[in-house]
């Protein structure tokens, strides 16, 4: 077809809420102004509110990676024991992170589209009563998968190791309540529910991680968080802040917060539980069936079709990026991500497409049937009946 | 639903071509500069090429109604028997301007949904043999009928006449050979099928029709054609430029001209056609169906359902911004814009939804019905076989 909109439309980078994008444009001011103070504090007093925390938001200018990289090497101490969950490519990368810094990870590992149980954790805990951390992801972008984190949380919470959550996914697609779930460090990033392009992340520090802080004996100087978090309670950044990011997110959060991190988090549930069904609508498989999350709904290609094919559909039809499988499952499945900015209109027009997309590359479909279900989803939610029939 | 995103759906302001409105950042600029010379002169060879002529085309700082102001101010006199085709709201806007500027307009009536044929034409002509103008809509976008313009413009060449075509939603959308259909005057607007914000018109206009100019005697002093094609040629304006929308137009015509005019144009038809059989597939009466344009396609409300009911679902539901029917048709139909930067997914979309809004209110659909007939359109197109059936 003649014009195809460029729709971005993955886990992350994900679609970003244009006022955010508007405020970039007033970039020009300087960091060490009170106008930025000002714009710095609100951003984090307002990331706080959405993450339901009264603990220490600390701001990094860096993506995701970077600030699960800060939370082992300001926390924990070299040759520390600690227990990695790892269900998928952010889980291996907890592994590498944790090893990189010569801590002596237990690796709870389980096959991409699995889940660590709560139990296991308990288990692994037992068997290594010296463990100083915890490390999950909330969810595993890579699978889909979502980890009972508030079960693990409560357990954690009863010993002397900190949980150090990745909830880069996670946060505005699941509720995660930081202090009464035992959620020690939870991290974040800009370019997924918070709307706004990469650049940024973020993360949450307990009173039981800061005196882990206190004894930490691994370098560090960039990612300084007792640094950074004493700076920005004075709306200071201990390096130069990404001022055009800032001023995007403290638009977004201002967006968040008008229609309430619960909602944007139910917004995300109802579109995964949509998609779901849409699958089973049109006969596919779901990938990480037994714990999908709701930031990315990972769906696995029909037997003998290259996922990448309908990845490829999605681009040189409809102009749309659609993530493709990660790691060792590229090929095997595709992911409809539901975090942030992301809307029913947005799964009309994804699962349209893709009843096409497989009708093209030669899989029976009956056209609207996925979008029906998906119609279903919205209609039930919102307490519409549909007065069949045509 | 939590998440609605704003969607910009209607017949103008159409949606915004990203980079387009990107471009518009650039505007710190002077309009006397060799710079802008340069961006201006491109855009008016672009605007000439993807017009299909090479006639003078001629920019101003105006809406869509300026332009159509400026056609008669500029080439008629005082008295002037004009033959003036109104089927609809700008059909009325015609008999007005050129009432208002002293003319004498013989007006062919047509019901709103109807449309002047040709024969209707050549018979005004005939009565009226020293009717100096004839003055029609190629697409009328108050109710979503098109003109048979290529048929007026050959019978009213071999007269003294000239033919006046506001083309605001016609370009873009249907095919206009100026030269050879014998188009004296063809209007355009900004914010159509150009993809970017209002503010600026344009007009193209033939020898003939610069003839004319040579005699009148209206007053004007902004809106001076001779003037301004004349600054025109050499990069200049005669009145500061809008720089932004310049800036942004000549990013537009650059895509457009990426995908060539005609796709444009089929395009919009086949969205056209896609719309009109999802509403024959949920049971609903095109509107204009006599003589229906690819601009946007007006669709009447079900018996006893005031069409508002259905552009404040798709508003208050879904975030998207639709067309009421507009002056008397207003509660009596809604129109669905193909005009611009629309495209398949954008249909999944708006169909997707308007079938639950029907639902909402009370409407019997069944869920999925109307995006299958706008895929079978988009599947046909494409020569993508569907390989029936789950």
């Amino acid at each position: 077809m003649h014009i195809k909109k460029q729709r971005l439309l993955t886990p992350g980078p994900t679609p970003l809420y244009p006022p955010a994008l508007h405020a970039m444009m007033a970039s020009d001011l300087h960091h060490r102004t009170e106008d930025f103070r000002r714009v710095y504090q609100a951003a984090i007093a307002d990331l706080k509110e959405v993450m339901g925390t009264s603990y220490d938001v600390v701001p990094l200018v860096a993506s995701g990676s970077g600030a699960m990289e800060a939370s082992v090497s300001n926390l924990f101490s070299r040759g520390d024991k600690v227990i990695v969950c790892s269900a998928g490519k952010f889980g291996e990368r907890w592994v590498d992170i944790t090893k990189g810094h010569g801590l002596s990870p237990v690796v709870i590992k389980k096959e991409y589209g699995d889940v660590v149980t709560p139990a296991e954790v308990e288990a692994a805990l037992k068997d290594n009563p010296d463990a100083r951390g915890v490390f999950v992801q909330a969810s595993e972008t890579s699978t889909g998968a979502a980890h009972d984190v508030e079960s693990m949380g409560k357990i954690i919470a009863k010993t002397n190791a900190i949980f150090v959550v990745d909830a880069i996914t996670g946060l505005g697609t699941m509720p995660l309540k930081i202090e009464e779930w035992g959620l020690d460090v939870v991290i974040g990033g800009s370019q997924k529910a918070f709307m706004i392009p990469p650049g940024l992340a973020f993360l949450s520090i307990s009173p039981k991680a800061w005196a882990f802080e206190a004894t930490s004996d691994l370098p560090h100087f960039y990612f300084n968080l007792k640094k950074e978090a004493k700076n920005a309670a004075a709306g200071e950044s201990s390096w130069t802040p990404a001022t055009s990011l800032i001023l995007a997110l403290a638009e977004a959060l201002k967006y968040i917060k008008s229609i309430g991190m619960d909602k944007l988090v139910e917004n995300a549930q109802l579109l995964a539980r949509a998609t779901r069904q849409a699958a089973a609508a049109l006969g596919l498989e779901p990938f990480a069936a037994t714990s999908p999350g709701s930031s990315v709904t990972a769906i696995k290609a029909p037997a003998g079709m290259d996922s990448g094919k309908i990845v490829k559909g999605f681009r040189e039809r409809f102009g749309m990026i659609i993530a493709n499988g990660q790691g060792s499952m590229k090929g095997q499945i595709f992911r409809i991500a539901h975090l942030g900015y992301f809307d029913f209109a947005d799964l009309f027009a994804v699962v349209g497409s893709l009843e096409l997309i497989l009708a093209a590359n030669g899989y029976p479909v009956q056209f609207g049937k996925g979008v029906s279900a998906v119609q279903e989803v919205y209609a039930e939610a919102t307490g519409i009946r549909q007065p069949v029939n045509a």
